[in-house]
C-alpha cells in the first residue's frame, strides 16, 4: 500500500515551490541541493562533490576565507550608508578605479548589475537628451522594467520599447579576411540603419549597451573594427558606449582585466556586478566625471545600501585576493590550456563547430547536427545533464541554446581543468558510442 | 607663509569627492566620519559618540552579533544563486511569509527596495494589461529610470511619465469629524479624476504604490476610509495596490508588523528593503500566488544575487532577533513614550504644529513660523544641525522640509529615548533663548 502523500513531510523542492512559486528557475532536470563550497568544489545535500565549472559569482572561490572575514569583521564593526563619511568606500573606490583607463575616473556604487545598467541608461539619457538604445538582438542586461523592455535573449512579457533598435552582432569565427571584411561592412551598415531609424522616429541615440564577450549571444567574435565602428557611429549620433562587464569583467579573460579592453574603444560607462563581491550583492557604474557630475547636479541620486562599508570591504577583498593569488595570470594560463586542449581533443568531431571558442576562463563549444550542420540544442542539453551526472557543473548559452558555457571560478586549478577536459571529452565522445 | 596646498595629504572628504564625485550626498554642513557602531551608538573618527535616532537600516542595532555571525558563517559555507536548491532561502521565505496576511503567500527576493518596486510594477502591468500608475504627489520609491519617472518627492532630471497621475495624500491631522469627512470626499474625488484621466489617455490603471506611513510626505495621516476608498477604486479599474514598506515595515510601528495593517485593505503586493538585512543588501516583493505565477510563466525572472543563502541568513537573523529581543513590544512602548513626552514637553510651543506625529518608533514634529504659522524649513534644519552638534543624529522630511524625522533603530533603549527627548526639547526651547 503506497504511503499517503498528504502525511509525508514535504521535500525541500515542494516547500520551495510553495513559497517562491514553481517558476523560480532551477538548473537541471533533477535540481541539485547544495550545502557548502570551497574553491571550485561544491558539496551536495547527498554528500556528493561537484566541480563548479559554471559560476562566475564566487569569483575567487567558494567560501574564500579572506572575503568572508572582511565581510564578517566589517559587519560587526559598521554597516552604514554613504551619507556619512567612511574610509572603506573611498579606499575601495580608489582601488577599483585604478583598474580602469584614466578617463574613467568616477564610480557610482549600486547593489546589482541591473541597478548598474539602470544608472547607465539614466546617465546616457541625461547626457544625450536622447532616449534611443541600440542593442544586440540576443542579449540580457537585467531584471527591471526598462531592462526587460530591451531584453532580447530570454523570455519577457514586456513589448520591446519603441525606442529600442536591435542589431545582429556579426560572428567572424572561421571566416577568411575577405569574408570578414564584407561582414564588417554589412554589419556597420546595419548599425547606420538602426541609428537613422532612431533619429527618424525622434528618439535619437542615448546609448549602445554591449557585453564585450557577447556571452548570451554564444561567445560571438565580431570582425576586427566592428566595435570601434559601432562606437564611433553611436558617439557621432550623440550617444554613449556602455560596456556591461557583468560577465566579462574582473579578469575573467585573464590577460585583460575587462572585456572592453579587447577593442580599441574606451567605454563611456562600464557596468559591473556578478563577480564583484564573491557573492555579496554589489554592483557599480564606472564613468567619466563629465558624465556623472552633471547628472549628480541635476538628480538626487542616493542608493541606500550601495557603497556601505561591508559591501566595500567585500569588493576590496576580491581585488586583493586576485592580486595576492595571481588569479589573472592563472586565468590566462589555464584558459589557454582549456581552449587548446578542448580544441585538440575534439578536433574533427563532426558535432563540434570550430573547436573551443571564448577567451580566458570562459569557454564554449558549438554543437551542431553532424548530418545537417544545424545547431543542436538537444545534444548540448544532453552534454550538460551528462556532465552533471558526472559531477561537473556547466551550462549552455547562445541564440540556438547550442553553445556550452564553461566558466569556472578563477580559483580553479590545473588539476581541476584537466579533470574537466577529461570528463567533457569523454561525455562528448560517448554521444556516438 | 601658508603651506602649499598641493603637498598636503588630501582629506578623506577630498579623496571621496575625487572618486564618488561632489554630488554623492552627505549629511550635515560638516559631514560626519563614522568608524564603528554598537546598538544605537555610533563612534566617529574623532572619537566622539553619537546617538543614532535616524537610521532604520541597522534595524536591530548597529553591528548586532547575531546577524553578523549568521552572515559570517554562511559566507564561509556557501553563497550561491537560487538555481540550485538550498534550505536557507526556503526557511527564510517561510518565516517571512508567516508575518503576512494568508493571501500573501509568495515571495520574490531582490537586492533593494528599488528592485522590489521594479518587480511590483512589472507584475502589475502584466496582471492588469495597463500601464498607468497613481502616486502620491510627494513620494519616493527608488533609483531606477521607471521609479525616477514617478518620483515626486525629490529632484530627478526625468520628466514625469505620461502614464503617471499624482494625487495629494490628504492630511486629517487636527481636523474635526466634519472637516475630515469633507476632506475624505474631496480626496476620493481626486482619485476618481486621476483614474478617469488615465483611462481616457488609454493607459488604464496598473497600480497605486504607497508608503503606508507617508514618510516622505512628512508623516501625513489620511482621514479614516481614505486608503480603503483609494484601493477599492484602483481595484475596480483593474489595478493593484502596492504597499511600499521600505520605511514602515518590520515592526517599525511596534504594535503592527507592517504599515499597511493600519488600514482595512490587504495589499496585492508588499515591497520591502532597508531594515530587512540590518545593512546587508536585500529586498523582496511579497504577493499572491495568482499574481506571481502567471508572471513567472510568461517571464524568465531570475535575479542573480537575490535569495542567496547569505542574504537569506541575514534576513532570517533579523526576524529571529526581533522575536528574541521583543523589539516590536519595545517599539510600541518606547514609541508611545517618545510621542507622549515630546508632545507634553513642547505643548503650547508656537513653533510646533500639533505636537509629535508619527507612529511607533517613527516620530516627527512640524516646525512652523510662530508669527505666520507657515512651514519653517530653516528652523527645522537648525534643529537637526544643533542636535548633531549635541551628538544626536536625526533628519527632516516633508513637502516643506519642516518635519523632523526621528527614527532610531529598534534596538533603542528607554534611557536613549529619554536622552533624545531631553536634548531635543532643550534644543527647541533654546531656539528662542
Amino acid at each position: 500500500m503506497p504511503a499517503k502523500r498528504a502525511t509525508e513531510t514535504p521535500t525541500l523542492l515542494e516547500r520551495r515551490k510553495a513559497v517562491l512559486g514553481p517558476h523560480s528557475p532551477l538548473f537541471y532536470d533533477e535540481p541539485l541541493e547544495l550545502v557548502s563550497g570551497k574553491g571550485v568544489w561544491l558539496k551536495s545535500a547527498a554528500g556528493e562533490r561537484y566541480l563548479d565549472a559554471y559560476n562566475n559569482v564566487p569569483h575567487v572561490g567558494h567560501g574564500h576565507p579572506k572575503v568572508a572575514t572582511a565581510i564578517a569583521q566589517q559587519m560587526r564593526k559598521l554597516a552604514i550608508n554613504t551619507r556619512y563619511l567612511n574610509n572603506r568606500v573611498v579606499d575601495y573606490a580608489e582601488a577599483l578605479l585604478a583598474e580602469f583607463h584614466a578617463s574613467l575616473d568616477r564610480v557610482a556604487f549600486v547593489n546589482s548589475g541591473s541597478e548598474a545598467n539602470e544608472l547607465a541608461i539614466r546617465v546616457a539619457r541625461f547626457h544625450s537628451g536622447n532616449t534611443g538604445i541600440i542593442m544586440s538582438d540576443f542579449s540580457y542586461h537585467g531584471t527591471t522594467l526598462t531592462l526587460a523592455q530591451l531584453t532580447t535573449g530570454l523570455t519577457t512579457s514586456e513589448k520591446r520599447g519603441r525606442n529600442i533598435r536591435t542589431i545582429r552582432i556579426p560572428d567572424a569565427t572561421g571566416l577568411n579576411k575577405t569574408q570578414a571584411k564584407q561582414l564588417l561592412k554589412d554589419s556597420l551598415a546595419e548599425v547606420d540603419a538602426a541609428i537613422a531609424s532612431l533619429q527618424k522616429a525622434g528618439f535619437g541615440v542615448a546609448a549602445t549597451i554591449l557585453d564585450p564577450l557577447f556571452s548570451t549571444e554564444g561567445l560571438v567574435v565580431p570582425p576586427a573594427g566592428y566595435i570601434e565602428g559601432l562606437v564611433k557611429r553611436v558617439h557621432k549620433a550623440g550617444g554613449l558606449y556602455v560596456a556591461d562587464e557583468v560577465q566579462s569583467g574582473f579578469g575573467r579573460i585573464g590577460r585583460l582585466m575587462w572585456g572592453h579592453e579587447l577593442f580599441d574603444a574606451v567605454p563611456d560607462i562600464v557596468t559591473m556586478g556578478k563577480p564583484m563581491g564573491n557573492g555579496h550583492p554589489i554592483g557599480a557604474a564606472v564613468m567619466r566625471a563629465d558624465l556623472l557630475e552633471p547628472f549628480g547636479a541635476a538628480n538626487m541620486y542616493f542608493n541606500t545600501f550601495a557603497g556601505n562599508p561591508v559591501s566595500s570591504a567585500a569588493g576590496h577583498a576580491v581585488l586583493q585576493v586576485m592580486e595576492e593569488e595571481g588569479l589573472r595570470a592563472r586565468a590566462t594560463e589555464l584558459g589557454a590550456h582549456l581552449q587548446t586542449e578542448l580544441t585538440r581533443e575534439l578536433e574533427g568531431n563532426p558535432r563540434i563547430d570550430g573547436g573551443a571558442r571564448g577567451d580566458g576562463l570562459f569557454a564554449g563549444m558549438r554543437f551542431v547536427d553532424p548530418e545537417t550542420g544545424k545547431p543542436d540544442a538537444a545534444t548540448t542539453k544532453q552534454v550538460v545533464e551528462a556532465m552533471y551526472k558526472d559531477h561537473v557543473l556547466i551550462s549552455r548559452i547562445g541564440r540556438d541554446d547550442n553553445v556550452l558555457k564553461v566558466r569556472p571560478p578563477l580559483a580553479v586549478e590545473r588539476k581541476d581543468i584537466d579533470l574537466l577536459i577529461d570528463k567533457l571529452t569523454k561525455v562528448i565522445r560517448g554521444l556516438d558510442a
